[in-house]
C-alpha cells in the first residue's frame, strides 16, 4: 500500500517516477489560461487565512459544500471565516476520490508543508499554522505565483477593459513572472443575452460609437489592437450551445440595437459572421483562438437570486455540432484565415469528435489541438481522457499541456497534477512494452508537454 | 489466479476485502426501486424449479437466450420447463464478462449453495437440487427477501391501482419486513400513447370522473393521497425521450378526449404542466420523485406481436436534452417546489451531464442525486462508470445506492455485485494512496452508501 | 518491465498468453471488408520500398505526418520516396499510444523480421534492408496476403463496377484464398450529393437506362445479381447522418433527375426506400448489410482543394439518431425481410445504443451484430469498447471479430492487434475469478471469434 498523497502520488511504475521527477515536476508553468485578477497581483494581495485563500471565490468548493448539505450561510454567507473553513474541513473526508479532494491537499503540502489529511478534527492545527505563514513572508499574490514556478499568466479580459493593471505590471519589474490579458468577447458574440447591449455601449464609448455591424467591428479591432500592444496572445470564447450560420450580420445588428427579438437564425448568422471576422483578425496577429464548449451556466433560479451569476450551478450541456464547428473551421481554412486553435469540452461525448476534428485542420503541425480536461472534467479521468485520445487520433507530444481555468492563487497544483498523470500513462506505455524504454527522448516529449509547445505556440 | 467467483470475488485489494466483509456485506437492503409482485409475496408464492424462479418473466435472460440463438419456443415459448432450463445452461457459458453471467451464479450460491458453473454438463444436476431444495422450506418469495436481509421493497404501481396487496401485506405481521407501493404515472404522462386513455377512464372510476385538465390532477391526488396512506415514499416516471414545455394543458387535455392528434409542442405543454404539478404535490409530501430518462421500448415489432410489450426488445436510446432537464428543475427549484429527485440514464453519454445537473440543486444536501446504474448500465463498468462520476462530479458518501429494478426475487444478488464494485473502488483508492487508510471512516461511508443513506433520504 | 513489442505484447496475463499463443495466432483470416485494389492482387503488384507500400494510399499516415507538421510535399506531394519514408521515421517516436505506431512496428516485425523501433535514426538502415527484402521473393501482392494467412477478401467495389479484376482472380487457380467483390451502393443513397448523377448514368449505361425510382431499383437488382454471381457476400453503406423516411420515393427521383434541390425530408424519403428496397434483396439472397455511421468527410477545403477527397481530413461525426435506427429496422423486422446486419460507430457515443440495438433483433442469433471498431476507434481503447460492450449488453462468443477496413496490404497486422486485446481480456476476465479458467472452453470461443463465426455468418 502507497502512502497518502506522497512523493509518488500518482506514479505507479518506476519510469513513471522518473519521468515526473527528472523531467517534470521542474518545468516552469506557463498558465495560458486562468481568471485570475491582476490587480490582486499587482497588489500583492495578502490573505489572512484559508478561508480567504480558498473559499472566497471559488465555486468548486461552494458546490461539494452544498452537496454535502452546508448551510448557505456557511458557503457563500455571512459566516465568521473560521466557522467557514471548519465547514470545509468536516465535510472535505466526505469528498473521496473528487479533485477537489486532491488539490486541496496537494495544495497544504506545496504551498504550507503540511502533510496532515485535512478534516474536522485537524482543522483548527491547520487553520492556526497556515494563517501564522500567511501573516509571515512569502504568501502575498507575487509570492504565491513565484513559488509555484510561473512564468506567464494570461488572464481573461473583456474587450472593453482599460487593462489598467496590466499595463501596471508590464511596467512592474519586480514581478519575476509575465501576466498577459486574454481576448474574451463573449457577452459581445452572445446577442441574446442580455449583458450585449452594455458590452457594446461600453466598448462603444471607449472606442468609437458603436452603431452597427462595421462600427462594431471597428471598435472590436482598436480593442484587439490595445489587447496586443499590452502583450495579448490568447484569446478565448464560451459557448453553451455552438450556433455557427453564414448570411449578413448587418441586419440583424440593426434588429439588436433596436431590441428586437431574434430567431436562432439570426443568432447563428451574427454569431458565424462575428467568429469569422474575429478570427480572421487573430490569424493576421497571430493569436490563438481558443473555444469552450458545452456548459449550461446558472441552473439553478434559487442560487442565482441568491448570489448572482458563477455561484457554481453550472452543468455539462448538449454536446456541439459537429457539422457547425467543422463549417467554421472549414471556413477558415478556405479562406486562409484560420489561426491557431484550441478546442475545450465539457461534454465527455464530444471528446473523440473534437480531438479528430481539430487533426484535420493540421496541415501546418498541430496548430489545430484538441484542448486540455476543463472545469468539471478535470479529474483523473477526465484528464486521462484527454491524454488518450490525443494519443488515439490526435498528437499528445504536440500538445500545449495544461492550464488552470482558475481564480484561486494557489490553483497551480492543478499543474502537478495533469503531469503526474501524464507520467504515469507514459510510464505504462513503456512498461508493458508498448513503446520504448528511451528515457531520454520520453523525458524531453514530457518537458515539451508541460512547458516547451506553450512557449512555442503561444510564442512567449 | 483468483479461484472463480469466490469469496473475494471482484475485491482485488485488502483494503477491499476488508471493507466488504466488516462492512458491506451484512447491511439491510432497502430496495427502494423494483417491480416485484405484491400478491406473490403475499402469498409466499413457490417455484417448483429454477425455470419459474429465473426464466418466467426476466426479459434479461431472454434477451441472451435469443442472441445465443435459442428458438423462441424455448425462450418464452410452450416448451418444457427442464428443456428452458437446459437451453439457458446450455448458453450461459457463451455469455463471458455478462452481468447476466454472474448473476446466476451469486445466485445459485448464495440462496443454493451452490458453486459449481452452470454450464449444459452440470444443468440436470443443478436443477435436480435447486428443484428439491425449492421444494423444501425457505424457498416461499417472503423467505427468499428474507434470506436476501431486505428490510424495505418499493414495487412500482400505476395510480389507478387498488393497492390491494398492499394493503395486505401492511396487515401482515409475519412478514419480516415492508412492502410500500411506488407511484408511477408512465400511463398518464404519455397523453401520446394509446394507454393514456384508458388509463384516465380506470383512474376516474376510482377517483371521480375525469373530464379536463382539472380533473384529471384532482384524481391523481386523490390517488397519491392514497398511495401516501398505504406508504408510499418514492415516485418513479419512464421517459422515452423527456420532453418539457411551458403553457397551458388545458386545451391540450381537450384535444386528446376528443382523439385529436397532438403535436411535438402540445405533447411537450402537458407533460411538462403534468410533470410540474406532480412534483408540487410530491414535494408537499416529501416523496421522492425518480427520472428514469432514455431507453427505446419495443423495437422489434415481430417480438411485440408475439410477446406483447417487455419481451426484451428494448435498448439504448437517445441522450436527454439537458436543456429541457435543466429548465423542469429550474423551474421547481424557482417556486420552491422542488421535491428530492433521482435522476438516472441509459445512454451512457448521459453520466456527466445528469452528474453534474443534480448538484446545481444540492443546495440542501444531495436532495437531488444521478442515481445508481439502471437496466442496460447494470454491469460492472456501468457501476463503476455511476461511482466514478458521483466521486468526480457529485457526492458518493451522500449516495443512496443501489436497486434491483427486478421482477426477480432473487436479483438481490445485485446488491451485493453493487457493493463489492464499491468496496473495490475505494480500496483501489486508498492503497494507491489517493485517500488515508482510515477505515472505520471509510467503512461508515459504505454502510451510509448500502443502507443508511436511503433510511434517511426515503424516511424509511 | 516487458520488453519491446515482443512476443507478449499486449498480454498481460499467462491465460491471455495461452489463449493468444495456442488458438489465436494461427487462425486464419477472414477479412470481411477492406478497401484492397483487386487489380493490384491479380497483378502481383510488387513494392520496391516502404514508401510505397505504406505511404502510397494511408491516410492514417498522412493524417500523423500532418499533425507532426511534416509539409505536405512530403506526405501527398512529390517528394522523393526516401525522403518521405524518412519524415515518416523521424515522425514515429513522437506517436507515442497511437496504432500507426504499433501497426507500424507490428508490420516491420510480422512481414520483415524487424524489431527494431524506427526512427530517424534507423530509417536508413531499415529502408536499405526492406527494400532488398522487397525485390527479393514473397514480397508481392499475393504473397504478403498468402503470408498473413489470409483465406478471404471482400473488397469494397460500386454497383455500376465490372468487376474485371474479380472475375480474372475468380479463374485464377494460384491465389490460394479467394477474393470477393462488395455491394456498396453509397454513390446512389447519397442522392443530395454531386456523385448520384454519375452514378445513376453509369449503372445506366450498364444495366439498362434509368429514368426513374423503377427502372433504378430495376438497375440495382441486376447489378446485385450479377455481384452475387461474382461471389459476394457482404454489402456496405457509409452515413454521414443516417436519414430514415418513409413515403413515396418516386417524387423525389424526379425531383433529382431535373437537377432540383431537394429537401431533407424528401432525401430521408428516398433514403428509406431505397435503404428498405435493398434490404430486401439483400435478405432474399442472404447477403450481409453492413451500416458503417457517422464520420464527417472532408473536412478541410484546403486538403480536398489540394489532394481531392480521401486525403485524410476526416473525423467523427453526429451519433446517430436511434428512433431512425430503430424505425428502419424494425420496419424490416416487421416485414421479415431483415437481412444479416452488422452495425458500426464512428462516434463512441453510440456504442451503447448500438450494441443494445442489435440485439433487439437477434431473434435467429446474432444475425444483427454490433461491428468491431472502426477507423478513428480502431485502436486499443476502442477495440476495448466494443468487446465490452458485447459481454455487457450483446454476445462476445458470436461477434464476427476483426476486419482490416484497410487499402494497404500489410494492414493484415489489424488482426493480430485485435487478436491480442481480445485475449488479453478474456485473461483477465480468468485471472480475477470472473470466468472458470477453463482454456479449451475458452480457447474454441477465441477461435469462433477470429474466425468460425464468419465463416459461418458469411457463408464462406
Amino acid at each position: 500500500m502507497r502512502a497518502f498523497m506522497d512523493r509518488d502520488f500518482l506514479l505507479h511504475t518506476a519510469t513513471a517516477r522518473t519521468l515526473y521527477h527528472d523531467y517534470a515536476a521542474d518545468c516552469p508553468i506557463m498558465d495560458y489560461h486562468n481568471h485570475l485578477n491582476p490587480r490582486e497581483i499587482y497588489q500583492r494581495r495578502r490573505y489572512e487565512n484559508l478561508t480567504q485563500l480558498w473559499l472566497e471565490a471559488d465555486h468548486y468548493k461552494w458546490r461539494v459544500m452544498r452537496v454535502c448539505g452546508v448551510p448557505e450561510y456557511y458557503v457563500t454567507g455571512n459566516a465568521p471565516e473560521y466557522e467557514k473553513f471548519e465547514k470545509f474541513a468536516s465535510v472535505l473526508p466526505r469528498l473521496i476520490g473528487s479533485p477537489v479532494y486532491h488539490w486541496a491537499h496537494l495544495e497544504l503540502q506545496r504551498y504550507f508543508g503540511i502533510s496532515t489529511p485535512l478534516t474536522a478534527a485537524t482543522a483548527r492545527e491547520i487553520w492556526d499554522k497556515t494563517s501564522a505563514m500567511l501573516r509571515g513572508e512569502g504568501f502575498d499574490a507575487v509570492s504565491l505565483l513565484h513559488k509555484a514556478n510561473v512564468k506567464i499568466l494570461c488572464t481573461t479580459d473583456d474587450p472593453a477593459d482599460t487593462l489598467e493593471w496590466h499595463l501596471k505590471l508590464k511596467e512592474d519589474k519586480e514581478v519575476p513572472f509575465r501576466t498577459l490579458p486574454s481576448f474574451r468577447p463573449d457577452r459581445f458574440l452572445h446577442i441574446d443575452q442580455s449583458a450585449w447591449s452594455a458590452a457594446v455601449a461600453q466598448l462603444g464609448a471607449r472606442y468609437g460609437a458603436i452603431t452597427d455591424w462595421d462600427s462594431l467591428c471597428a471598435a472590436l479591432t482598436k480593442s484587439l489592437d490595445f489587447f496586443c500592444e499590452v502583450g495579448c496572445r490568447v484569446t478565448d470564447h464560451g459557448f453553451i450551445r455552438f450556433r455557427y450560420g453564414t448570411g449578413d450580420p448587418a441586419v440583424v445588428v440593426e434588429k439588436a440595437m433596436k431590441g428586437e427579438a431574434l430567431s436562432e437564425s439570426e443568432i447563428a448568422t451574427y454569431q458565424g459572421a462575428l467568429l469569422r471576422f474575429l478570427a480572421g483578425e487573430y490569424h493576421r496577429r497571430d493569436l490563438t483562438m481558443q473555444l469552450h464548449l458545452g456548459p449550461i451556466r446558472n441552473n439553478s433560479p434559487r442560487l442565482v437570486s441568491a448570489f448572482g451569476a458563477d455561484a457554481g450551478g453550472d452543468s455539462v450541456g448538449l454536446p456541439t455540432d459537429p457539422f457547425q464547428l467543422s463549417a467554421f473551421l472549414g471556413d477558415l481554412d478556405g479562406t486562409d484565415t484560420l489561426p491557431k486553435t484550441i478546442l475545450y469540452n465539457l461534454n465527455p461525448a464530444d471528446s473523440a469528435m473534437l480531438s479528430t476534428m481539430a487533426v484535420n485542420f493540421a496541415a501546418d503541425g498541430a496548430k489545430v489541438q484538441y484542448g486540455a480536461a476543463w472545469w468539471l472534467l478535470d479529474h483523473v479521468r477526465g484528464i486521462s481522457e484527454q491524454i488518450d485520445q490525443l494519443m488515439e487520433t490526435g498528437l499528445l507530444s504536440g500538445s500545449v499541456g495544461m492550464l488552470t481555468d482558475s481564480r484561486a492563487f494557489t490553483s497551480f497544483a492543478r499543474h502537478e497534477y495533469f503531469r503526474r498523470i501524464l507520467c504515469n500513462k507514459l510510464g505504462t506505455l513503456v512498461e508493458e512494452g508498448q513503446y520504448p524504454c528511451d528515457i531520454p527522448t520520453l523525458g524531453e516529449m514530457v518537458r515539451d508537454i508541460c512547458h516547451r509547445n506553450a512557449v512555442n505556440y503561444f510564442r512567449f
